[in-house]
């Protein structure tokens, strides 16, 4: 459920105005997305999505954020495009907040998603990376080691709160990432959060990606490592190697997975399962009671954690 | 902010596929309607609103509720149009809940309404008590005398946390208006909720109106006692008379407000606040904690009432 900032007539109209998209002629807020505010916006001209950064996007990042999309779009991948207003530039600012308009993205994420989306989805990853290969602008992956180091030390004292034993747990795991984390594999731009929600299917089709906030540096296969953890898990806690294969052999249709990236797998996936662990277990502690949104259980991360830990080699992904 | 029921994409379609307008495109869970889940449905034929009725509309209201919204649109109206699915019904149900496709109406409620805004909200008031005076169906008006009765029942015991007083104040209120509660004026049907949100415009026009889920069958006039209180109160608790000026005068070029409906006007007024106060203190008393939805302050509709009840006449709204 978003945050949602109230956007008074008047200015949402001088806001418009400064494109050239036509006239306002409705501006919904919609109940996605839950870093910003985000709006559906009906022109004379056609659909598209008004988005204000809320705090916890750094508005030094979003050059970057809106770079990349405006990079993919040009190269033909679906996604959201940043316009550009009239003064040529796609970031500005409404009620105080950065904001920008992209182009609407038709398409529905997933609620149950399959071993088609899956495979859709890998090819999806892989045709980003590819496209991402020559966007010239950086960014480092904060929500990696250093990231994992600080948000450990921060839940430290609570995280037994949620779950006996949690913190050393964390604490043990962090320590084991610091000495094992791969080196050498190839770094590229990667999504880092293509959870379901962030991918769009129009009927047999995979139509698109959205919300490129969590976009960053780091290596490809790390991309692919968060997409396991997020779609190749039954709701009861169970591994689903089908679903892996297939998101697998759909990556490899746009880029071969060099052997070092599989052999790396596991332990990717270790660290993507801490990073949402540790995301989670910090917005649990954290979360103002009575806020709009409901965090998500961190402990689902912890299980998909100890599943990780066990696997010896890529093969227990089936991959 | 709305309450928000995940609707799987093969229900949806399966939903969808009883209509004639096409396939989904897009479906937006939107920040709006805080009794409702609604979403935005764009199909390969339009947009529309898809709307799933959570527990606070009672399902034997909605043949009243979808009904009025198509006699109103027949007429002319423009409010969104619940759909005819193939077996000429409006009325099904997904996800366990009764659930509806209106028409999308575009346009933007008023952040900041003014005196323009309240003459043209005046016309489009007339407008539908004439329009609905011909829709056969009746709704008692739950939230009238004793609907406030009971509201004031189960909040007595608790009122004075809110402000030290107010029990008292809404016995003497409620006694006070079971006394002189006008009678005699012409009844029809009423949307007893038409709140600057509920009301759109698109550039200098009222584009429609929305919401119909209060409506019922009442005292024409005190639909503009309503909007008396929502619409001609400033943010700092004064009352601006050129705005109620305006909308009685709208008002007037679609139905000629009789003399008894004006000199009903402040015991209406005193009537419309004490509903809106009574509502939302029960609420700010009932609202679980954590709740997407932030209750509305019901010490405003304190004070309009105080403001109300040292109206000698309706010249004192300027009427």
């Amino acid at each position: 459920m978003a945050v949602y900032t109230e956007v008074p007539d008047n200015e949402l109209r001088a806001f418009i105005e400064q494109y050239e998209i036509g006239e306002v002629m409705a501006c919904k807020g919609i109940a996605e997305g839950v870093e910003n505010s985000n709006y559906l916006l009906h022109t004379t001209q056609g659909s598209y999505i008004l988005t204000l950064y809320e705090k916890r996007v750094k508005p030094e990042d979003l050059p970057f954020f809106l770079g990349l999309m405006q990079h993919l779009a040009a190269k033909g991948l679906n996604c959201p495009t940043p316009l550009n207003g009239k003064d040529g530039t796609a970031l500005r600012e409404l009620c105080g907040r950065p904001a920008a308009i992209c182009s609407f993205l038709e398409g529905m994420w997933p609620r149950r998603p399959n071993e088609r989306h899956c495979q859709l989805l890998g090819a999806a990853l892989a045709d980003l990376h590819v496209k991402g290969r020559d966007f010239a602008m950086q960014r480092p992956n904060n929500l990696s080691l250093s990231g994992w180091q600080e948000l450990a030390a921060k839940t430290a004292a609570r995280a037994d709160e949620v779950e006996a034993g949690l913190a050393k747990l964390i604490a043990d795991e962090v320590r084991y990432l610091e000495t094992h984390w791969p080196q050498g594999l190839e770094i590229g731009t990667i999504h880092a959060d293509l959870f379901p929600d962030n991918v769009f299917f129009l009927g047999d089709k995979l139509s698109g990606l959205i919300d490129f906030y969590f976009a960053c540096t780091d290596f490809l296969a790390y991309d692919l490592a968060v997409c396991i953890n997020a779609w190749c898990f039954e709701g009861d806690g169970s591994f689903n190697v089908t679903k892996a294969q297939k998101m697998a052999r759909g990556y490899d249709s746009h880029r071969k997975i060099p052997e070092a990236e599989i052999a790396a797998l596991p332990i990717l996936a270790r660290g993507s399962a801490l990073r949402f662990l540790l995301t989670r277990l910090y917005d649990w502690l954290n979360h103002p009671p009575g806020a709009f949104v409901q965090p998500k259980d961190p402990l689902e991360y912890r299980r998909k954690l100890s599943f990780h830990r066990q696997c010896k080699s890529a093969s227990a992904y089936g991959i």
